[in-house]
This record gives structure tokens, sequence and C-alpha cells, in this order.
């Protein structure tokens, strides 16, 4: 996606240990008619997959998911990181190592909105060692639910992780690859 | 609100230890197209105040805050709870304590993507103890934006948290204001 591409280029930063910084449209600030494009994107390359319902992971994978269900139609459901008093009864859980933070953690989604009658697109902001898209197609698998594929905005294809998912037989449809990231900027590929 | 009213009283449970949940609808799935009639509610509410940018906090704020920004037209920034690798730079911070969580914690929004010149609405899913409310107005405050107000989905109006931030000169437009709660269901006034 070029327009993706050139906006990396304009107003991305790579600080230290490989960290593509997008927080000014992306992950912290949110553009979001910006997103508007992402989400139309998104729905050209789901076309036709009769997608019942898009899943993300909270946080900065929120924003972009709303949007671009208004695409699709759809609701959208966030996998939540830490069990809170809101949720109540049956989960279905999974496990994520993270990048960013650098630790372990348990995703969480309650049963009753994954069913097995779902047709589920993933949507995140990153792929980078896979393990969030891991996590969160376990999650759709032990619903009993159909796993569409996965929409990511920025794929670091350098790092491991869109080898591993794809193979899985997972569809990851990314929309910049970066091929490769050094202080100088960003190749995409 | 009453289409908001009567999708609390058709979908909303309400748990142990006055806990409504609404995760079917507004904090865990989130029915976008629903999400649409409570951005364009925030912005009749808020029309012709000029906003610059709107401000949430994660996690489930910022689902509302997008989709409301596409009628304001302007960015969304989500203060995070946690300092990642992907923040660096000089941060606003606050303190804010957690009703859902029963805990403390400090919540960060970089300085570069709050300015003096921004007039700033607040939006949130609920407002019960008005600690995540006033921890965001700090954050404005600290940048020497303009807070114009903010636009909250459900007040707990028998919580004190709407009392205290409107006595502090904020103007809080909430889309339903629950009076009174019990197991036999929620009583709106």
């Amino acid at each position: 996606m070029q327009l993706l591409k050139d906006r990396i280029i304009k107003d991305g930063k790579i600080a230290e240990g490989n960290i593509l910084k997008v927080d000014s449209f992306l992950n912290h600030q949110m553009d979001v008619a910006f997103f508007c494009e992402i989400g139309k994107e998104f729905k050209r390359r789901f076309a036709d997959c009769e997608i019942t319902k898009i899943l993300t992971i909270e946080a900065s994978g929120i924003g972009i998911a709303c949007i671009a269900a208004q695409y699709f139609d759809v609701p959208v459901v966030f996998a939540k990181k830490n069990k809170t008093k809101n949720i109540s009864g049956e989960v279905y859980k999974s496990r994520v190592d993270s990048f960013t933070h650098d630790k372990h953690y348990d995703i969480i989604v309650s049963k009753e909105f994954l069913l097995p009658s779902d047709k589920v697109l993933l949507i995140d902001d990153f792929l980078a060692n896979g393990s969030a898209l891991l996590g969160l197609a376990e999650l759709v698998s032990s619903a009993g639910a159909t796993l569409v594929g996965a929409g990511i905005v920025i794929e670091k294809a350098f790092q491991c992780g869109g080898e591993i998912v794809r193979g899985r037989d997972i569809r990851v449809e990314s929309l910049a690859r970066i091929k490769e990231m050094s202080k100088d900027g960003v190749i995409f590929g």
C-alpha cells in the first residue's frame, strides 16, 4: 500500500533496538482519516471472505480494527491482556510473548463472543515475532471458529513472525513489509 | 441518548460488586455501527467547540474515540498505562486509581502529541470514581492545552466521579446516567 509506505518514510522514526516508531499516526497518536484508507484496503483484500467478526488485541490494534470493521459491517472483539472484574464466566486463553514489553502474558476472550459459526479476520498494527497473531489464532481455534486470515499494517519481514505464521497456513496480508531497517531508513520488500 | 439506554436495558448485565457488564457491545465485543451513533451524538453535543484532538485512555476507550473522531475530523491520542520501548523522549504523566482493576497506575502521553494550541475532548466508556478523567485532564493541563470537556458513554451517577469532575469546572456530557443499579435492573436519571 503505497500511501502507507510513503507515510512510514515521512513520519516513521527508527529508534535503538530495531524499534520503528510510528506513534505519530499509528499507535499512540492515531490518524483516523488515514485508518479509513487502511480499513478500505483490508476490505479490498478480504472481500468475499464472508467475515463475521474482527478479532484484535489491546491496545494499539483496537483503533485500526474498529475503523476497518465499518467496511466489513461486523463487530470487533479485542482480546484482553489482564483478567479484570469485568470478565466473568468462561474464557478462551492463550499465551503471548511480547517483543515490545519483554515479557510473556496471557490473553483472554469471553467464550460468548467467539462462536463456531464465526469467520474471523485478525487485525493488528505490527507483525514482528508473530506471537500475538499465533495467540489470537489459538483463541479462534479454541472456539472452533474459522480463521480467514490476518490483516497487518506493518510487517517487520526481517523478523521471523511472518514466516512462522504463514507456515501454519494462515493467510497474512501486510500493507507494508519492511525488509531492512537501519538508522538510514527502511527498505520495503 | 435513548438508543443507548435501550441497549443497556436489552444487553447490559449486572454482576456482583456494582459492575455493569456491557461487554457484548461496548468494551469487549464492540458494536461499531452502534459506536457511529455514539460518535454522532458526541459531535452534536460538542459542535462548534473547535476541537483539535480527542484524548482517551487504553484500552476500552480507544474504539469509541476512533469512531467518534471521524465526526470531528481530528486525530485521537490515547494515554498509555505502561511505559514501553515504543515511548521514548519526554512524556506527561499522571496517576489513576482504577475501580475495575483495584490498583493505581501511571498514565503517560508523549509531549509531542499534546500541544498548547490543542483544544482537547476527552472520551471514555465509563465514568465511575472519576479518576481516569481527572488523570486525563491533568495531562491536558500539563501540556498547557485547552480542555473542552469530556464525552462519556455511561456515567454511574451513584458514584462520586461525576460530581468531582464537574466540581472542577470540567464539562461532562454523559450519554446515559445510571442513578441506581440493582439485580433488578438500572434506573436512569
